[in-house]
């Protein structure tokens, strides 16, 4: 009686049915267990079954870590009552207001919608004429794009999800930047997947220490993450530097997921990671977030440089497949993108570069003459990394700490580094407006000559 | 040296940096290996890398399967070309222009894109008054809800697969109807969860066989999808049904994810699953696509219902600590959201009921009238099931070869149930405008005519 595919005969308005119910062999997937059935012949034996209420989360969502959430949640932002507070520590560039999106692109989304022709579903990879927008825009001689090389997905966030689901099983390992965006950590580790952090050298404007790297490598890994231009550290690598770093990749056969959310928010030369790339495939992932200034639209993309074919239809495939679990950005969006692209005025663009440069000159001249601070010029994204000589703020544990105390006295909230995986440091959002970034300057000036203790490490020295 | 948590003091804009570069030990979560340096010494034992390039997709992308998509792309789909297509297969009420969204719904959207409020990021799990309208809308006294009790997402899909991710661990398994919604399954294999499928009995008007139901139920499982209204059968349980669902879940302890994406497209009574229920915990599915007609939005949400406490704050964290993975739905619909639900007109969800009820009853009342053939009246959705008599139609092999031939012959295409795992029915959506809707059917019968073979029972009774 088992998997013959056939209930009894049953009627149905009236008519006999037959050949209906449960299905028959071979038609399951992997995974499925199918019980088969005729008629209210079930098995009878008892099976263990739970006899109170339990639920509790997967191992999943268990093992789903926000760095950023937990030391957040944990420190205590209580700003002085007496300054107004200004919140460094959001990378979200739309909070201030001083830095709105381009008004072809709120045209572009009017229109979208205006036509009518967006509401329902996009393939599951998105649009073609969307895709093509894309690969039209970013195409170049050296690393050429075709529509069919372009996944949209839900944000640069669902890009880095799908590069990482579709390139790595559990047990395998991801090479990160250390200080590195959190996010990457917290997709692979809820994955299964594991993480090694490769060291990013401050004196070297943030450069890989791409020997470190290169020791991490082992027959488990299966991805490499480069982030450039960088976040937290607001670092552009040269071309030379990629290049090297394409070596690594290259000799130990290992792909290159490069986040490119920030490329061309540069006041600098920035090649992309695929057209310096003869061999090591690329998934390149970006979207409209940052240049654009609208992250929360979520649309995102993959873009798949793969000249050698090392990842073949395999890999695009498996992308594919990838997509169909939940779909991807909103069709909206996704209609508006060609327009977005082809429309926004290139004053635009450089507007929000020459601010953040200003911003940026503003924040380090005034931090690099703070005794005991140590802040590293930046070439691009919007953030500025400020080392903190510990030793010269014995009234603080370390970098969480005090930013912490740097809220309670000051009002200036900046993000402790201990949350890109990089104490004794702290990162500044450059987005804020200029004057406030002055008077943020001013204020973390007053804490540091509040608490700076000049000869500490000698009296360290005392102590040994 | 390993895990001392500091590089060799480095010289930065003329400064001495100490305490900086590596993190130290106990700062890693889960799943991180890291590897301490100092200075340039490196471990020098030669690890086993990869020798040449060999990339794979990873088990999950492998395990990522579309049974739609692998029935359909099998099939060949070659219209007659005397005879215009009518695509009866595509799930999608906007494909063909007649049912569009409400003038009030495109307006809420292009308010929240002229307001620039929206252009940010919004917390993972939506915006709070986003989050409030939705709460709003379905909270009744039978099933409060509040604020905190709504997540939004990136579309229904995203809430399905973030309900599942929570509540279930590789090995588990979940209940599924048969026929039903490929999702799940698509979901579960893809995270290594095993799929237990339940059947509903058409000549109940697809209720559910609750005793077969109760029959999978093990220690592993880890969750009871319902999809009511249901896709693929259009049919809506009864409260009196819905209680005894609820009472093998309450029986067995079991949670229950409720699709309920159908919500209210219905032309009967459909009350909610948590609003009947006294103990067993719900996590309900919903959002946009269908009943404001804007699948491609992506803006769903999961309503948790859990007077009882059985959930508790560890799955409502779990959640939230999930929602942080990729982040959610574009933040210009969440915006529009609450204009959305508020500004609505009743007749524009009375005029979509009325028209799919009329194109039901014309499908239903044409298709019962065929000889082979057994429409199964539905109450709600937007889909409509029909049986085939497999042994009137000898010409055919199964339901696929059935369809494929109605595309051949009469360019009419239905999806075939066997893309439900359900074989011997196919699918019909009802969202096609009328005209089309009698078209199809005048087709479907000469199909039927030409190819039904009145007496084959018989000689086949005589073959044996």
């Amino acid at each position: 009686m088992n998997g013959n595919g056939v209930h009894g005969k049953t009627t149905l308005n009236g008519k006999t049915l037959s050949g209906t119910g449960v299905n028959g062999k071979g038609v399951h997937g992997n995974g499925i267990h199918h019980v088969s059935v005729n008629g209210s012949l079930y098995p009878t034996k008892a099976k263990s079954r739970r006899q109170r209420w339990e639920v509790k989360p997967s191992e999943m969502a268990n093992n789903t870590l926000n760095p950023i959430r937990a030391i957040v949640d944990g420190m205590k932002i209580t700003p002085n009552p007496d300054k107004p507070m200004i919140a460094l520590s959001i990378g979200d560039p739309t909070v201030f207001g001083n830095l709105p999106t381009d008004d072809a692109v709120l045209q572009a989304m009017k229109d979208a919608i205006d036509s009518q022709k967006y509401n329902g579903y996009a393939p599951s990879v998105g649009y073609l004429k969307s895709r093509q927008a894309v690969a039209n825009f970013y195409s170049c001689p050296e690393a050429p794009l075709e529509a069919e090389d372009v996944i949209l997905t839900s944000g640069c966030s669902q890009a880095i999800d799908l590069a990482i689901s579709v390139l790595c099983n559990p047990g395998d390992n991801i090479l990160v930047p250390c200080p590195g965006f959190s996010l990457y950590k917290t997709l692979a580790v809820s994955m299964g997947i594991k993480v090694k952090l490769y060291n990013l050298l401050p004196e070297k404007s943030w450069e890989i220490d791409l020997q470190h790297m290169e020791s991490l490598i082992d027959e488990r890994t299966s991805c490499l993450i480069i982030t450039n231009p960088s976040n937290p550290c607001g670092s552009v690598f040269s071309k030379e530097h990629l290049q090297k770093i394409l070596k690594v990749a290259s000799r130990h056969c290992v792909p290159i997921l490069a986040d490119e959310i920030y490329t061309d928010m540069v006041s600098c030369s920035c090649p992309s990671m695929a057209s310096l790339s003869s061999d090591v495939p690329i998934l390149s992932c970006g979207g409209l977030a940052k240049r654009w200034l609208v992250p929360g639209w979520r649309l995102g993309w993959i873009q798949i440089h793969d000249r050698n074919d090392i990842f073949g239809s395999q890999i695009r495939q498996g992308l594919v497949k990838l997509t169909q679990r939940i779909l991807g950005a909103c069709t909206i969006v996704q209609g508006a993108l060609e327009g977005i692209l082809n429309n926004t005025r290139q004053s635009f663009y450089n507007d929000t570069i020459s601010f953040l440069k200003s911003n940026s000159e503003i924040c380090f001249n005034e931090l690099s003459t703070i005794p005991g601070l140590n802040p590293v010029m930046p070439s691009g994204a919007m953030y500025l990394m400020v080392g903190i000589d510990m030793d010269h703020f014995p009234n603080f544990k370390n970098d969480v700490d005090f930013t912490e105390r740097l809220v309670t006295e000051q009002s200036v909230f900046c993000l402790p580094a201990s949350a890109f995986e990089y104490p004794n440091f702290f990162r500044i959002v450059v987005t804020v407006p200029g004057e406030m970034m002055v008077e943020a300057c001013v204020r973390i000036r007053e804490f540091c000559q509040c608490h700076y203790r000049p000869r500490s490490r000698d009296s360290n020295d005392l102590d040994q």
